[in-house]
């Protein structure tokens, strides 16, 4: 198979970890034959820097001619206690999702046996757990319109979505919840907001094409709190941007660490894999960062956007034998790991290979 | 002391609990020689089936007449999956919290030693816990300008805020965390919303004014994955109306059940006093709901609402006792519970007031 992807570094520890994906790549196109070409491009703090553009234009017309994105993190701490700036690092990873139409962003809850002690939940509460998060991830009060008052003393943001955005990510959950355990949790806040009481009827609607798939509606606050109870009772999970947003950010304590979860982001054209973690710009460059979630995240990547199942599979299983024998980035190391075992980011990686090559 | 207070029972379990707050009241007055009278008024759907009002007039008129008021709980599932219902019970609640000002909740994670392994949290993770959120009530998306367009195909809510709603929420949290662990944390999405940037810049303004207190500013995704990932870091929590809502949902977690807190909404004028747990429909009239969130919400109005500290602890050591002796209800109870001590509503009630006895 022939494949060009390109490949977005970003902020904070991104070129750290992406390094990590792209080897990984590297090394499943010899085993399997493929031809993988790469190309890189700027974006966020790093694309501010270089040409004033969060998303330069370069970067937009690279990532349309390509078959698929591996995508790092975006942010500064600079702009984080900056309100009132005005180009922003998120500005570009904002732009990029709504120019390649990525509307629905697939963040699966990988529990690894081994890390069922990493997590600040009980064992016995994880134990099982196994989620698709659905976010809509172009419309909401991410995209509706922004406003400020001349004297800036108010501020808004126009929570806004239209029939088709909804059913068409309400479509992709159903039918992921076929094939899965059958059920479906639309997550909303119908008894307070007129868009979630949109959001609600769609996916009521639509619910009657799929009489195979068990559907229930929660709202977001309650949502929150049962993820926490009882992960376990949670198959596919749909909702919208902002919902999204938050849910799953939480959800990654399920998995013990956000540095283990990886997303893929699919819509109109090319897909866009990236962890859903951010540029962690405390521990960047020092070698620290967990290289995990890149290499899920092209796991996703030839699975869902080149249909390579085996090479997905290959990927998961060697990170498995990788956490097997004990090997842990900082933030997955319990009390009871071996300090001899705890890896930097490049020998993370490495071990990875190893395992990926043998 | 004279003291009037309205009871609101509300919807569900709202009827059920709210007794045993008000028995609460009834006994601390007359141990302390109080003279504490009380009336009752309807809201949410109870208003609705009376009068077509989910807040009627004459409740509106009580309430301001009181010193303060007991609420219980409020929505119904019938109108929970009928997104295009006109009249719903929820409005009632967000049209009290407005008419009376009520701008700040606050909400204590109580955590009583007893149920360190109710959670699905691990007890390291959570001993030592010790929150108070700060969510402001009468603005945000909750309260901004619905739209649905004539063909019902788009839906919108404004997620609006001015200065002063900020500011005067935030000074609040900030005299909070004077007096308790001098940390400060609001929560934002300031790297996308603008109404999140304007209430970035009134907190870090306002910090200037509270040396002592060391400030933080998370981002509200961050915030929910820091809540389960190490909530002890936490003091005081200072966050908007949505965010508050999803977070101080999550956070029941950490103190073992939605059963167990108390919320106090304060502003301009009458205090409200409720558990922030809703109507829980599933159990309704059945004996099964927790008394002990309504009992706290009446140790909060003792304390905040007419300054009585000792009655207030009078009641948490009631509890404190109640659970020492092993006696839980059912969301509370755990494998090591003895079954002969999990009880019902009315006869937890029961307990804590032969505790408050003596
Ligand atoms: C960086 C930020 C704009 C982004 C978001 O909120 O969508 C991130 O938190 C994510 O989840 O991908
Ligand atoms: C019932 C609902 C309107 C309410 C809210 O969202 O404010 C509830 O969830 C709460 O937290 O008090």
């Amino acid at each position: 198979m022939k494949k060009h992807i390109l490949v977005i570094p970003g902020d904070g520890i991104g070129p750290e970890v992406t390094t990590w994906g792209k080897a990984v790549l590297e090394e499943i196109a010899a085993q399997y034959n493929h031809e993988f070409t790469f190309d890189e491009a700027l974006m966020g703090h790093a694309g501010i820097e270089a040409t004033g553009n969060p998303l330069p234009d370069e970067t937009l017309e690279k990532a349309k001619a390509s078959d698929a994105i591996l995508f790092g993190a975006i942010g500064h701490i600079k702009y984080d206690n900056d309100p009132s700036a005005k180009v922003r690092p998120e500005q570009g990873l904002l732009k990029i999702r709504k120019e390649l139409g990525l509307y629905a962003n697939l963040r699966p809850i990988m529990l690894f046996d081994e890390l069922l002690d990493a997590s600040s939940l009980k064992p016995e509460v994880l134990r099982g757990t196994d989620i698709l998060f659905f976010r809509e991830l172009t419309g909401d009060v991410y995209f509706g319109e922004k406003t400020r008052s001349e004297d800036r003393n108010t501020a808004s943001d126009l929570m806004i979505y239209h029939r088709y955005e909804v059913e068409r990510i309400a479509k992709k959950a159903f039918e992921a919840a076929q094939v899965r355990g059958k059920r479906l949790c639309s997550v909303d806040k119908a008894n307070v907001l007129e868009s979630s009481r949109l959001w609600r009827e769609v996916v009521q609607e639509l619910a009657k094409q799929y009489p195979d798939v068990e559907t229930e509606h929660m709202f977001i606050d309650n949502a929150a709190m049962q993820l926490v109870k009882n992960p376990k009772k949670f198959d596919v999970v749909l909702t919208a941007n902002l919902f999204g947003d938050i849910l799953t950010d939480e959800a990654s304590q399920i998995a013990g660490s956000m540095g283990m979860l990886a997303s893929a982001s699919i819509g109109d054209g090319t897909g866009f894999f990236e962890p859903i973690h951010g540029s962690a710009h405390d521990i960047a460059g020092q070698d620290k960062a967990n290289p995990l979630a890149s290499i899920l995240s092209v796991a996703l990547m030839l699975e869902i956007s080149f249909g390579l199942k085996d090479e997905a599979k290959k990927i998961t299983d060697a990170i498995d034998k990788t956490l097997k024998d004990g090997y842990r980035t900082g933030d997955i190391a319990d009390a009871n790991t071996d300090k001899a075992k705890i890896l930097g980011t490049q020998a993370m990686g490495q071990k990875v290979l190893e395992y990926l090559k043998g």
